[in-house]
């Protein structure tokens, strides 16, 4: 296949190193910033940069943009896309670009997969891609009405290049697991460090520290963009989290033993059935 | 030295196993379950099993309990300790029990010199005890009115079996600090896995899920202890937790995307600060 990627920040880096890590696919990299293009051509990462024009020759289209950048983008050069080729884009968010990018296939003629690689890092950039980053990761397909052999041949891609399960869902089931299993721990991150303890912690601390601040670490601008677009799901799972705070600070409180220890035995056995 | 440790647990365990594999001293393990101090021995993990008189021996204790359980501990068999021995502790409390354990130091003629071994995992026991648990960790030591040469006797142990740095604390600030660095992680692990998502986050999560969850798995009688031994503090910081959450929500429930960003970015800055 010839492959372009669109964007290589951390997650378009990643797809091009591990594509070339793991197949013979052909991969055509653009990106705004040409230095960045550049450096992935030196790297080995990418076989080409392109243009507009480039991707008229691709079968797989990978959007990494921002989510209004992935339609904008589609909006304004879906007319090169070559009819039949596959689009999938890699936003954390599903409703608020699903069927935006569903209706554009339609008009152009291109056939649209959505999907959610779920891995990334507390860093940004091309500088920090690695070919390993979706090695054992899921990956998340939301079909859009795609036909079945269009889906298979983007999960048989995924497998390709490393991804360890695939998820099958549809854009609202995605946006709610993913406003608690992704959003709410960076919510809680940038919080947890905004005590004025935080910046004292050194010397005191240990993992559990470590892990809940560790994606404090965040991207504003496009986290913001994300929380945004999720706000129903987001602040339901929020208000769910403070709910069960709250239970405990009442035990707490109150001095109440046995009702915190069997608050506290909840969470241990839900972990305990998960087998984690 | 002849070292005695009280109680094989996750953290007794371990430092018997760092004490052998670092140094040449001596480990008598004293454990109300005799199977559990059968298998240290056979582990090589101590060289004795010991009991109240074995107490006499030692140069330095360990009490490896949990916090009211050391007091207790130290109440019954404080008379059968060599004068001018030290006792440490490993609770993850201060101010509950160094006041009491100093008292008794005075009263039986050893010296006490308080500490937190800053390690741990989210499973207990002899059986996942390891003799690099501490490597590189920080020791804290709550020195409550002990001569300085203890307190360097007790410092240069630390950094022999492992410790990666020393602090230097009194109860207060001690437990001020782990209200925020430790206990709150552990609440907000508990709250977040009781969201009615969580036992279907598989294939819809990551690190960041991975990283809130972990220490849900939580001795929820060792914990409640800890937390209710530490009621002021630990409510305050979750006081100033829910405080910046709240904050975060209102700016995604106005869809306020600067105040959101602004907010946000506080987090990043605090991280970039600490280069963490």
């Amino acid at each position: 296949m010839k492959i372009a990627v669109i964007g290589l920040g951390i997650i378009g880096g990643s797809y091009c190193k591990a594509i070339k890590a793991h197949t013979d696919h052909y991969v055509i990299g653009i990106n705004r910033s040409v230095d960045t293009a550049r450096q992935a051509l030196a790297d080995g990462a990418i076989d080409e940069i392109g243009c507009r024009e480039s991707l008229g020759e691709a079968d797989l289209i990978i959007l990494c943009l921002y989510p209004q950048a992935c339609v904008d983008y589609i909006t304004e050069n879906g007319a090169a896309i070559k009819k039949g080729a596959i689009v999938t884009d890699a936003c954390g968010i599903k409703r608020a670009v699903c069927p935006q990018l569903q209706a554009l296939s339609k008009a152009f003629g291109f056939v649209y997969v959505g999907s959610h690689p779920m891995a990334g890092k507390e860093k940004n950039g091309y500088a920090v891609s690695e070919a390993t980053l979706f090695e054992g990761a899921s990956f998340i397909i939301t079909p859009c009405g795609a036909d079945e052999q269009s889906v298979a041949k983007l999960e048989e891609f995924a497998r390709s290049i490393g991804f360890g399960s695939i998820t099958l869902s549809d854009p609202e089931e995605h946006d709610r697991m993913i406003a608690y299993t992704s959003q709410l721990p960076h919510i809680l991150a940038c919080a947890y460090v905004l005590s004025p303890c935080c910046p004292h912690h050194k010397g005191f601390s240990a993992g559990s520290y470590r892990d809940v601040s560790r994606v404090a670490n965040i991207n504003a601008k496009l986290w913001s963009e994300l929380f945004l677009e999720n706000q129903t799901p987001l602040v339901h799972e929020l208000d769910v989290l403070i709910d069960n705070i709250s239970h405990l600070i009442e035990a707490i409180e109150e001095g109440d033993r046995e009702r915190l220890e069997a608050l506290l035995e909840q969470g241990h056995q839900v972990k305990q059935m998960l087998g984690e």
